[in-house]
């Protein structure tokens, strides 16, 4: 560190570049291995290049920023920073596909105080993985060592998806009516939602570290609260250009009640919170938290990770198509004329 | 605040949803100013829809993430958050803009401590005011209240920005070949690197506040250092097609030697110095801090904003063409066959 009177470098003032550098290095191999044939230039271009021709007929592009909440610091303290890479790319796919779309491409971003190049290129690696894993180019990215900003030892992740739609295809919202049928996909555990809290509740209420055992689960807190964001891609697919498919929430920060009036056009819902199984995390959270039920369904996604409004009349079959596709779906309500989510249990 | 037996709520958590929404309530004017006949979605959907048909004949899809560096810091300690959400879209234009592509579509990403809905709604609008003086369209973002990961008061920002470039047109180094001239576009001030040692210089060894005046200017700390990224999209614009023109580099974190090369298809360059138009902001910095030479040209880009590359017999022509177009460039030296920058002033 520089005294008062000598020469102040970048590294004195808490920046080195090299350590960025070695970073993207690691990780060069596991980004290289996402590149599809329209990814046209190699890593550490000014930017990521993308041949767009002939992306359809109508091509729209979806876009969509995010990034995976306090999960970061769960990943930060533990050390183990893979999946929340793969749920920034999960949780930005079903933003992308809610819409109708397929995703194409991916850029992340990683913010941290004092650089440390294992740890940025875990990250990176678990981005990449999964951007390979739903056959996602992860066409460009930036790793930033802000000290100050970032306190030593924290970092953010976020990541923007792009991903492309036929213009007829596109769920807006438009398409809905009230009588239409609510089919719920299950979560796995929170997702990227409501990490704040949950944190706050296993370290002041339940009292137990990260690598203790979760209550009612046969894995520690850690593994609990990291648990990767569901995959609903490849069984949603299929059924993207079903004209029965009206609509598509993805359950983020709000809740149920916070996101799906946001894929309605307009409309609101009336459903059961009974229906929706039970899962161990957020019975625990909320018994340890004192968590009233409302707060709970805002604060967290309860078990419902993404909610598909449907024509009446297909609901059925689509439900029975979606749990022969191994999804357990179930039926959580209607639409309704009226706004917002009216709870009737 | 709730207390150790009592009922815990996200509020309680220090997330505030109300706050992210009235954020984003005050910036929708704003935001949807920059929307053009492209834009299908309206402020709220889970992704924005741009679309794109009829983009070119052979469409090529650029992508760039970037934040501004610890620039926001200057911006958290003096409540002036405006010009930082210009600098990050400019970035972001310059990083698409050198490799020949026209910008299409921005998202945002701002993380913060604790979410105060002026300064968010502030930060967004300066975005949404550069995305529409460019004609880009402010397609998305997410704001995040992440207590623990940042300070109270400290926030990150951070842009992603979709351009389009017909094939036959990127800017890829492949055009680049020895003898090449280089042109130099003058910047303005830091633009948005070298902030967490110009910081450092200015708190601890100028020993002046963000309100003082800074040493041979007329303006105070904060106004010389918060200086808006220089905008080169409106003169750069009519040579982005023209043969003559083999590449560009936008000097950011690394200085002239860390950016030059990227662009140069893996030749090098051999430059002077001492034709860059000195600017009074470094040679401050440079005095008080006692930075060497070298160091300063890695971590500063010393009055460099854009090296642009051009066939030989066709610079003069360039030069002249910008310059008449209001443009003060200067002749930096020439491309070579050997790696990196050689500087012989």
């Amino acid at each position: 560190m520089a005294d008062e009177t000598s020469s102040l470098s970048y590294r004195d003032a808490g920046v080195d570049i090299d350590a960025a550098e070695e970073a993207i290095e690691r990780a060069k191999g596991a980004i290289r291995s996402t590149f599809g044939p329209r990814v046209l230039a190699d890593v550490g271009a000014f930017g990521g290049l993308f041949d767009a021709s002939n992306l359809g007929e109508e091509p729209v592009l979806v876009a969509t920023a995010d990034g995976v909440g306090t999960k970061v610091r769960i990943a930060a303290e533990t050390g183990r920073f893979s999946t929340v890479g793969a749920c920034l790319v999960n949780h930005c796919i079903y933003d992308a596909l809610v819409q109708g779309a397929r995703p194409l491409f991916f850029l992340d971003y990683i913010g941290t105080g004092k650089l440390d190049p294992e740890a940025v290129s875990q990250a990176i690696e678990g981005v990449a993985v999964a951007c390979k894993k739903e056959g996602v180019a992860l066409l460009g990215g930036e790793t930033a060592e802000m000290p100050g900003v970032y306190p030593p030892g924290e970092f953010d992740l976020v990541g923007t998806l792009v991903g492309v739609v036929e213009k007829k295809h596109i769920l807006d919202g438009s398409r809905v009516k009230a009588g239409d049928r609510l089919i719920g996909l299950p979560s796995e555990g929170l997702h990227t939602n409501g990490y704040s809290l949950a944190r706050r509740i296993v370290t002041e209420r339940m009292g137990i570290g990260w690598s203790d055992p979760f209550p009612g689960a046969d894995q520690d807190a850690a593994s609990v609260l990291l648990k990767n964001h569901r995959c609903y891609l490849g069984v949603l697919q299929p059924i993207l250009e079903d004209p029965s498919l009206h609509a598509m929430a993805h359950i983020t920060g709000g809740g149920v009640a916070g996101n799906l009036p946001r894929s309605l056009g307009g409309k609101g819902a009336r459903g059961g919170r009974s229906v929706v199984p039970p899962q161990n995390v957020f019975e625990q959270l909320r018994a340890a938290g004192g968590v009233e039920l409302n707060e709970a369904w805002r604060a967290f996604n309860m078990g419902v990770g993404l909610i598909l409004a449907v024509e009446a009349e297909d609901a059925e079959r689509i439900a029975e198509s979606l749990q022969a596709a191994g999804e357990p779906v179930f039926l959580m309500g209607e639409v309704v004329e009226s706004t917002g989510v009216e709870w009737i249990s």
